[in-house]
């Protein structure tokens, strides 16, 4: 089936290109409520397996225990790698162990370690079983790496050859083999311990004459990956190194599969969606959550900012007699605290990315500590200019405006010390700076901002 | 230079293994305070280019010129690609023009237009004429069209050929052709017209033999994109449909270009990082800009803040004299806007990611604000319960607690509503929801929660 997409020159009507038909959606539930088999795979039939799992999530879920029962047999199984977890688990717990079996023969073994490494036990083995033995022993080798390791995300499905094999032996063998990998971009070369050396990529091999030897067409760099490495830092070498594949090693340097880019590109968006969903202060969540399972993951985030906010109001009850003398102090103390939030926010961000993307290092850190400090210190003059003129001219007292003003200048000259050095801490102590940095950064800003604001007006105003 | 990663059995050792060694950059330094350019050059010999951009942005401002004066004979000049702007920006600054002439002429013409696009009109045409007459037209083509556009991240160098030639024939042609672009994954399989029916993956060709046609071994699905197209659908397309390399087209629906994943997947690095600054209220800032640069960016995000926070105040100032009679109020009063405050960012962060990786439909948009009103509904009823009786343990009163109970009810419900709504419709309007969803959904949560605590006990408690 070959697709080009619709070419169209509004560049409106094409900012909507990739987003999936809701008269689509809503057609294929028609179908599926009078339970219409040829219907839906019509609807259907020229879907990329990725927008069939967006149309299976969007689905409600109603619907979509029957839709899975009616087309099942007629799909491609890939659709399980593609769904969303929680999706996958609801289709997973209904789907007859036998069916699922037959989905995993069909599947790289890659994904069927990503499919599997989420099952219970009992699960796991009866879909264990249904393998060829020696794509089970793949498997199960796999799945003995650490959860998020580059063991868990190569496939051991590898290209390989010695380093004096000639162009014309490397082509006659690639054509002799009835089983090669579904996608490879390069050959890897090894020496006799089966330790990579090298690799050719398929251009050079074809761009290059049959008495040729791979040795002589090997890149000038290469990298291997330890099988037990983070994803994570898998991710950062295929994007820093603009790498296409790299041979996985284990612990003696030789060779136990292979990655390639676009695993690499999907742990890359996952996690800066990690690290945008832990700034936001959520878990874990997917779209198609239920109420009560998006309720549990954000409370504990919610109960930390309570704790934090309770701490702030005890600092306002130290000075609640000041307060109820002079109101307006209540009326403008969200002002220091919430300029404050924000001007940490914006620092805690960019330290959180920097540190993501190893731009902010040991030889950097105190550069940039600086930096933001002063950075804190002259937009905190701006606004304290601002707010000491605007609350003047509210409340006609020059004292109050001083006070405000002077207030405004402490809390996001801290704003930008707590924004660059509560991340830096939380990443030297081995955390991730994303999780935990925007509540600790808020706390310090309210606690101060409440703090300076009312003692100062304590001390100048009473 | 082959150069496998050293192995570490220690998951702590290993952790720092792309972090820039501190002690290389201020080696390079010293280096550089003595104009040693043999010393220098030993010292980056070993790095990868990407690795040298990022030692280049690590020492400070001070020694950069020299340090890239004394090397620039020696590196490669892909470095200038590599670079964040504003240390490209520097550097192209003092660099002479003969020298970034040289340079560009080096380069793969999707570099070259990287790398030009910021240039002003006098540098760009001085360096376009440096390039042979068909690099120039090339590049001055991709130039014309639109700012991060497909048509900018493609390069024009394509490997095609007819359906009908063999696969023997193809290689003979690779072999014979002298210039093969560096990365090339993919034949375009090409009609009379210039305009591509479908790709052959060079894995797939290198497995079939020669008499083979290459028709017959083209992909079953593939997809083009418009030259016109912006670069951040280009990325959604490479990561949903796990595309390696796609053609590019124009109107007329020809051929004119390929962009391969490693381009993709910096855009899609891109994205999702102007995603986290912009829900972190930071614009494009660079970790190697300077105080007043920042300072500047910063401002008006948070000059933004100021307006609401003052709005709010306002809030508060309506029930200055309930406060001056229960000063308690005023200690409160942070609490319940602090936590809509981060219910709120809580479920737009949820909806800016959604809405960016096209999970939030039109299909599920209703199904999906439902769900959040009612996450906000049930965390505020059991954060009511809790403040309440924390509410009324401090302050002995059950009808404060009652207050503050109901108040935190109203205004996580509002933050959840305000968190979803707020972004599909900015999203609607075709304004980016990450830009300003955050102040206007604090500012709603600030405001409601102010007004319904106070107003409320004014209510109940006077």
């Amino acid at each position: 089936m070959t697709e080009p997409l619709a070419i169209e020159t509004e560049a409106d009507a094409r900012e909507d290109e990739y987003a999936l038909d809701p008269e689509l959606v809503a057609a294929v539930m028609e179908s599926v409520d009078v339970a219409d088999r040829v219907g839906v795979l019509a609807l259907i039939a020229e879907l990329h397996v990725a927008d069939l799992a967006d149309l299976t999530e969007q689905i409600d879920s109603g619907h979509r225990r029957r839709f899975i029962e009616l087309v099942w047999a007629d799909i491609d199984h890939e659709l399980l790698v593609e769904l969303e977890e929680g999706v996958r688990d609801e289709i997973l717990a209904f789907l007859a162990p036998e069916k699922l079996a037959e989905a995993v023969r069909e599947l790289e073994s890659d994904d069927v370690v990503y499919l599997l490494e989420d099952l219970d036990e009992a699960a796991r083995s009866k879909a264990l079983e249904s393998l060829e033995p020696a794509d089970r022993a793949a498997v199960t080798k796999s799945l003995a790496y650490p959860e998020d390791s580059a063991g868990r995300l190569m496939q051991s499905e590898v290209v390989k050859a010695p380093p004096f094999w000639t162009v014309g032996q490397m082509i006659d063998h690639l054509r002799a083999a009835d089983d090669l990998p579904e996608d490879f971009h390069d050959i890897i070369i090894v020496d006799p311990a089966a330790r990579p050396v090298g690799t050719v990529a398929l251009g050079v091999l074809l761009g290059a004459r049959r008495p040729v030897t791979l040795e002589s067409l090997m890149a000038d760099q290469f990298r291997t990956l330890h099988v037990e490495e983070p994803e994570a830092d898998v991710a950062y070498a295929f994007n820093q190194y603009h790498l296409v594949s790299a041979p996985v090693v284990d612990d003696s340097g030789r060779l136990v599969g292979i990655i390639t880019i676009d695993d690499a590109m999907e742990v890359l968006e996952d996690e800066a969606e990690e690290d945008i969903m832990r700034l936001g202060g959520v878990g874990d969540e997917e779209i198609s959550h239920k109420v009560w399972a998006i309720t549990r993951r954000r409370f504990p985030w919610l109960a930390a900012n309570l704790v934090t906010a309770i701490m702030a109001s005890l600092v306002i009850a130290i000075f609640d007699e000041t307060i109820s003398s002079y109101v307006a102090l209540a009326v403008l103390m969200p002002i220091v605290a919430s300029m404050g939030g924000n001007a940490g926010t914006q620092t805690l961000t960019v330290a959180v990315r920097a540190l993501a993307t190893r731009d902010l290092t040991a030889t950097n850190a105190m550069r940039v500590v600086a930096r933001e400090t002063m950075v804190g210190l002259a937009n905190g003059c701006a606004f304290a200019v601002i707010i000491g003129a605007v609350v003047w001219g509210w409340y006609g007292s020059a004292a109050l405006g001083g006070v405000i003003a002077a207030a405004m200048v402490v809390n996001l000259l801290v704003a930008g010390m707590a924004g660059i050095l509560v991340p830096i801490g939380l990443d030297k102590l081995g955390a991730d700076p994303a999780l935990a940095s925007g509540t600790f950064v808020t706390t310090v800003t309210d606690i101060v901002g409440f703090f300076v604001f009312l003692g100062l007006a304590a001390a100048v105003l009473l």
